[in-house]
């Protein structure tokens, strides 16, 4: 039996528009992110995929992109689970800056290794910062010390993974055809435990925005084919456009 | 320990406007059903609530008018969960007739008897019928037996009941603050239970679209306390426009 996961990660958002380091920030799309959304789901539909259930994150852009999706495609009806497991990496003192202030306050190259080491967090933000996740609501049934104040790339897989052990790889198993829609860095830790990328080349793998990749998988799980659905050129020229952005710009 | 419920009905849909009787045929909220939807929201917003879960049906107009709702408090992390059991009375084989149709074919007296009866269901939609749940993928997890082709508003109840007592009510007594996003006739069956509200009279209880019905609760769940939020005046005069359209009009 073949299984279907479709990863999604979410469009343009407000500090993707303003070039802001955003994490944990939470910050809406813009119009084009929108757009972006519910072509998503226009393009899942026209592949006739009827999902059984789908996953997001606890912010806002991750949501939104999910609900205009499955808008597109009439299935408004599918159970969604939201876990804070499947956030954006946290960016720790970054968020909230944008290019030029990192730049001046931490040296190009430093930024650099922060954004693509695997393992090297930025610095954590202040326990006492407003914005630290013990202040928000949504994360008040967990306990303060798994409340990330940095994270590398390692770190958000370290996080990400019990998700998927214990929700979405049982859903798989028991034949569900699974959506899950998130953001860059919580997606590429599952493209890297699906496919067993190595740690020092997976920072360099760019998933594009608002085109849905799709996995088919054995009875094991293990991946038979993935692909990009659309037009593969325009998979390519969005993968080359997160891959420029990423080469200085901030990212979320 | 005071626990908050609240109720919310969702806005105009495109055959409440056109006067159709609508049941579970999964027909979307007009502008200004979404208008109303966002008011609720900023209308809840103004309160001061903090919701921990929400709860609604799987028929597009009441979960769009949560989705808007709680996007209005920028509560869009809120887990929701979705059930059939929250669904709309089904209306059988009135599903897509207008008050013309339906008075043409059936008669005036005999609708007023559907429409205002405790427990006298419409004629059911046939087996066959396109439309019945049974050959709707957001229902195949069901055993077909238990899709009803025709409702009353005591077989409604009967099928809202299990999911209050498994779903809501736990969440309740455990402390948590909780939105209910419905229909019609799925909450006249919460609050029949909720008031004690006797058989012969709950048909006359019309809950306006669009305006958060707030119940405070015991420990026991016994009702302390209930008011729509807002300007008393405005949810007195949604009520009578409700009962106004109900007099004669198809409902949903």
């Amino acid at each position: 039996m073949t299984r279907k996961l479709v990863l999604l990660r979410h469009g343009q958002s407000q500090w993707n528009l303003e070039n802001r380091f955003t994490g944990w920030v939470d910050v809406d799309l813009t119009d084009q992110g929108r757009a972006e959304a519910t072509a998503a789901g226009e393009l899942m539909a026209a592949e006739g995929l009827a999902f059984d259930v789908a996953h997001t994150s606890v912010l806002m852009r991750a949501i939104r992109t999910l609900n205009l999706a499955i808008d597109a495609m009439g299935q408004m009806w599918l159970p969604v689970h939201k876990s804070w497991r499947l956030n954006e990496r946290h960016y720790g003192g970054l968020q909230g800056l944008d290019k030029a202030e990192t730049t001046a306050r931490h040296g190009e190259d430093q930024v650099k290794v922060w954004r693509r080491s695997y393992d090297i967090p930025p610095p954590p933000m202040a326990e006492d910062d407003a914005g630290h996740p013990r202040f928000d609501r949504r994360y008040a049934a967990l306990d303060a010390r798994v409340l990330p104040a940095t994270e590398s790339l390692a770190t958000t897989l370290e996080r990400v993974l019990p998700y998927w052990h214990d929700h979405i790889a049982p859903q798989l198993r028991a034949g569900a055809t699974v959506l899950v829609t998130a953001h860059g860095n919580s997606l590429r830790a599952l493209y890297k435990y699906l496919l067993d990328v190595p740690e020092d080349t997976i920072t360099e793998v760019n998933i594009p925005t608002g085109i849905p990749l799709q996995f088919e998988l054995g009875d094991d799980l293990s991946v038979t084919d993935y692909r990009y659905l659309g037009d593969p050129e325009a998979a390519q020229r969005a993968a080359e456009a997160v891959a420029a952005q990423a080469s200085g710009a901030p990212k979320s």
